[in-house]
């Protein structure tokens, strides 16, 4: 825990102690709802509607939209009804959407009825996207105005909307059917003289994004324009909604950790070190598993050759290095591609080019490394066949292997699955039996030239 | 290559051809400076001057600061010193001293003489900070006020210094010595009464980071707070600069990267789908030869007890299932704990906590994977004591590897070294020399009882 949220937790728990109610509710106001969330995960589920119940709502809601979803609903059904409202009346409508989706649909209802009813409304009709796409990330609290008015007039409507509005650094602009024309910063309208007219100063060129898009790609728009924010339209043009660019750091944070556990064969999961170890161990057991009997396939091929290593004991000798060294080489190529993919520097149509690529790549380390291997198993058994041997079967182990780490993401991605899915573990199970079926066959060619 | 950039790339070879400048002009105003980027990186070296000379600079400075630091320079020494200057003048202090810190002196140096001399010395201020901080990422060109002004004065600054403002969506508000003593949001400016000075409507709870800060912790911070901009503040308190939100999506970005090549054992690398084959072989190749020596040593321990397997050839057949398996039950831990790390929900202190967790886990996936192995290799070879000591030594493996898996990020954290650098190919190959060791030896130790 660090030193501030310690210190922060102290002073509210001496506060909560000594009844000093006002005290408290003064310290809490200078926090950021951020902070004010991180005591609240600390304290006991009895203090958590008492600290709660000292906010005003406008510092509550961003509060109670830090937390993770099972207290949101706890709290929010543990507080008054009319607390409870004036509440969900200042939490933005796509938090508590993200929240209606995560709780019980009981819950969901209760909490539907602690709302005001346009506000609810609006709240559902977000409900319908999924929570991956744009339209899952977006929000309905934008400002949107018509192109027929004065900067002035503008920034006085801005004053007026601020309170509800999720940001009021861009306007957008519609025209009287709703269709989205026009965007403006309100940098653009500060500068801007007074009594000029939206239509003469709006950017008609808006870079939009459709409601079904992945939330990956809406990442990768914001991030290359630097936008603080990005509207959503329907297929006609009207604006659906915008997204903000904190929702977009959530979406790239989320995406990057799903891409390492994917690779790493355990399933994605927000919240994995608040998990019991055995709610840990059933994530991972299905991949170890599955994987066992991948092995045990690598195992079989072995079998299949047991005649040769009967005879040539020291064959087993190298069998870690096939195994590892080709596994070491499809993971490298793999990371490569799957953050490429992810990144949308290698597009899915250049399939070939990546494989290419990874094969010139992999025949150049496995070249390398080879040579590397023949000259020191040469020195280690002092036989030159076996130096052979080995240094072909792993030229050929390390190349069968980058090929493969560059072909499967993007072949898997073509088929509709995340890329990151053709985890590390998996491939490094695929590329053993490879291994072990080239290492062991090419063994058998050589064998009547192995004089070990 | 996606439609847009065709599209756009076709439009501006045409009118280069024809020499339609105004025609191209036109049509490339209406561009972002992203596009107009993207377009410039498939022009020919002698079109990126052409296409340049006709954008004002005030577009030309965010188009070139999209471009990579070699292009970046190679066009700023292009154009004609006036354009330079111009162009120079425009661009963000940060991205200068960004571009100067990547090009070789004589080119940072022809560049610093071409700006102007204020400019340059605020550049020259930035370039002290290494490039992983606070320091690095900040920018001078924010906006500080003082607290004795009014609400409507700010406002009308702002008005005056938005053009050269990094952002104006955050004022930060000094005392006479410099020091930060408040923050305001340009939404707080807009709804306040224009008579009232800042002072009363400040936040006095500035959250700011030091010019030492590592990027990684910024970005936390940014997250945490969903801030656009934060400031970085001297020991004394004095405001340096602001980091804004869009430089810490790259953060973000580049920091996941950076993790998932380090975990797949290559080096992290912006560029990576640029280089050459050659390139990106020699990126792979130190650690594919060091990791081979790595699996010789599991080569080794195998080689001591090769009397074993001269005897009992079956024991071979279950080499990759020992060394696969406790590679992916390592690589499950790894990947959690190293991107806990990176997140900040695992913290450096908490490492007994950390592999406490991971050996609970990894003795549950040990156990219920060892049983499935005894059951499949007793059925296999109809050995019951195959059964039992394949299964035994599979649990002790899957243990093992969890625990060192949980382990050595954070022995590696705790050294100063990037976790991500305990890359699953290294602990992989760890596991692979540890599995052989307890497997022969377990082995050794059933082996008068192993009638197969």
């Amino acid at each position: 825990m660090r030193k501030n949220l310690e210190a922060n937790l102290a002073t509210t728990k001496e506060f909560l102690q000594k009844k000093s109610t006002k005290a408290l509710a003064s310290f809490l106001s200078q926090l950021h709802p951020a902070d004010i969330a991180e005591i609240l995960e600390e304290l006991t589920e009895a203090e958590k509607p008492r600290v709660l119940s000292l906010l005003d709502s406008d510092l509550a809601a961003p509060v109670i939209e830090e937390l993770d979803y099972d207290d949101q609903s706890g709290i929010l059904r543990q507080l008054g009804q009319q607390q409870a409202t004036a509440i969900l009346d200042e939490m933005a409508d796509d938090n508590i959407a993200d929240l209606l989706g995560e709780v019980p649909p009981q819950e969901a209802h209760e909490i539907l009825q602690a709302m005001e009813k346009d506000e609810a409304q609006d709240v559902q009709s977000l409900l319908k996207y999924d929570e991956d796409t744009a339209g899952g990330l977006m929000t309905t609290d934008y400002v949107a105005l018509s192109a027929e008015i004065t900067a002035e007039a503008a920034i006085s409507t801005l004053r007026q909307l601020a309170p509800d509005a999720e940001t009021i650094y861009y306007v957008y602009v519609i025209d009287a059917n709703g269709i989205l024309v026009g965007v403006l910063s309100l940098r653009d309208l500060i500068v801007a003289p007074p009594s000029t007219f939206l239509r003469n100063i709006m950017h008609r060129q808006v870079i939009s994004v459709a409601a079904d898009m992945d939330q990956e790609e809406v990442a990768r728009i914001v991030s290359k324009y630097d936008f603080l924010a990005l509207p959503v339209v329907s297929k006609e043009g009207h604006l659906l909604g915008i997204i903000t660019v904190d929702d977009v750091i959530d979406v790239i944070e989320e995406e990057a950790s799903e891409d390492i556990y994917r690779l790493a064969a355990t399933s994605p999961e927000e919240k994995d070190f608040v998990l019991s170890s055995w709610e840990r161990a059933k994530k991972r057991l299905p991949w170890l598993v599955g994987l066992l009997f991948g092995e045990l396939l690598a195992g079989n091929v072995i079998k299949n050759f047991s005649g040769i290593i009967e005879v040539f004991t020291v064959l087993a000798f190298f069998i870690p290095v096939m195994t590892g060294e080709a596994g070491n080489a499809a993971t490298q190529s793999l990371a490569v591609v799957v953050r490429g993919l992810a990144t949308g520097e290698i597009e899915l149509e250049e399939i070939w080019q990546v494989v290419w690529k990874e094969a010139k790549v992999g025949l150049l380390v496995g070249a390398v490394t080879g040579i590397v291997l023949a000259f020191v198993s040469y020195l280690w058994e002092g036989s030159p066949v076996l130096g052979l041997l080995t240094g072909v079967a792993l030229v050929l182990n390390i190349f069968a292997a980058a090929i493969l780490g560059g072909f499967f993401p993007v072949v898997i991605k073509r088929m509709g699955i995340d890329p990151a899915v053709a985890s590390g573990p998996f491939i490094t199970t695929l590329t053993d039996v490879i291994s072990m079926f080239i290492y062991f066959s090419l063994a058998t060619f050589f064998v009547s030239r192995l004089t070990m």
